[in-house]
């Protein structure tokens, strides 16, 4: 089993081999976790939640519902999740100029520089930040099509758990956000924390 | 101004400059038109739904709303629609696989080719095929984040017009969607028909 732990705010990619099982687990709970997944034999094939939630016919990732990439081919499996359901698909991935519209000055990390650095490291640019998964993320669509980010209420040790159908390199980030943002909370109140990733 | 007829399952390409409007208008009613724009000094900009809905939070379009890039810059603004909101932005682009992963047998036509056949007329590849905007595309999310595609409403002579905030290259695809499939539909029943684009 490989172990990593994705300080605050940074992200880590991880190998994950067909049919091994990849968890993430948010030991402090309240911490949202964006989620990118590329085809290890072929980088231009990721994640892609708007080709699975037309398949899945959900927005919200489900145990049982697979994961689409863009070629709508089946990546992962969801077996297990212990944060009620309480995942989103819809929030853009956050980036430099995200906060630059909320006011802040100077360089503030973010979910897409941290994939971009992770899989810099071994040895590909992204030249386009996939649409994330963002595990132990609140979000809510009212019926006029509001999107709502309520608190976050995922609970310490809370994790996911997926089955990968095919050779995958799996980027976690813990979302750097830590802006206090009227009525778009997603981390929890007292900071952002580290994320356990564990692979077997 | 000009005035383009997109036939019935076809797309075409429109050049749109800074401060003039496109509408788009379903002649017959209840046709689906997928949307997409790009920056014409550089199409690796291209309009995007995921990082416009973070900002209007809503994941309809609405009279006002701003359409933003994946770089979270202004593209267009919608200043009238009289389609009564139905529209969709959560739909992935028909592609050859998807009427495959239906049954269909063949070559079928789908936004995704008519995207890259109207760009590749220009000279440009499409590697990525951006998140579509789906005018006159009926679709809900319920409480539980279930996808719903109810029967398309849209009335014959349905348009939406925008103002453009930078010059584009925008492209009208006429969804050639066509299937009878059980809780999902996009068109009206008696099949896919043509828009009307202008610019002016």
């Amino acid at each position: 089993m490989t172990s990593v732990t994705v300080p605050a705010a940074e992200g880590r990619a991880v190998d994950v081999a067909s049919g091994q099982r990849i968890r993430i687990t948010t030991p402090r709970g309240h911490q949202a976790a964006d989620f990118f997944a590329y085809n290890a034999a072929d980088v231009s094939e990721w994640l892609s939640p708007m080709h699975t939630w037309v398949t899945t016919r959900s927005v919200k990732p489900r145990p049982g519902d697979q994961f689409l990439s863009r070629y709508r081919r089946p990546m992962l499996t969801i077996v297990e999740d212990t944060a009620a359901g309480c995942h989103d698909m819809l929030i853009a991935a956050c980036d430099q100029k995200r906060y630059e519209q909320f006011g802040f000055e100077g360089h503030h990390r973010s979910c897409s520089e941290n994939l971009a650095g992770a899989m810099q490291a071994r040895g590909h640019v992204v030249a386009v930040t996939p649409q994330p998964v963002n595990f132990f993320t609140n979000t809510l669509v009212d019926p006029e099509g509001a999107l709502l980010s309520p608190p976050n209420p995922v609970a310490p040790g809370a994790y996911v758990e997926m089955e990968a159908l095919m050779d995958l390199i799996c980027i976690v980030s813990s979302c750097p956000f830590d802006l206090k943002v009227e009525g778009w909370t997603i981390n929890a109140p007292g900071g952002v924390s580290e994320l356990e990733v564990s692979v077997a």
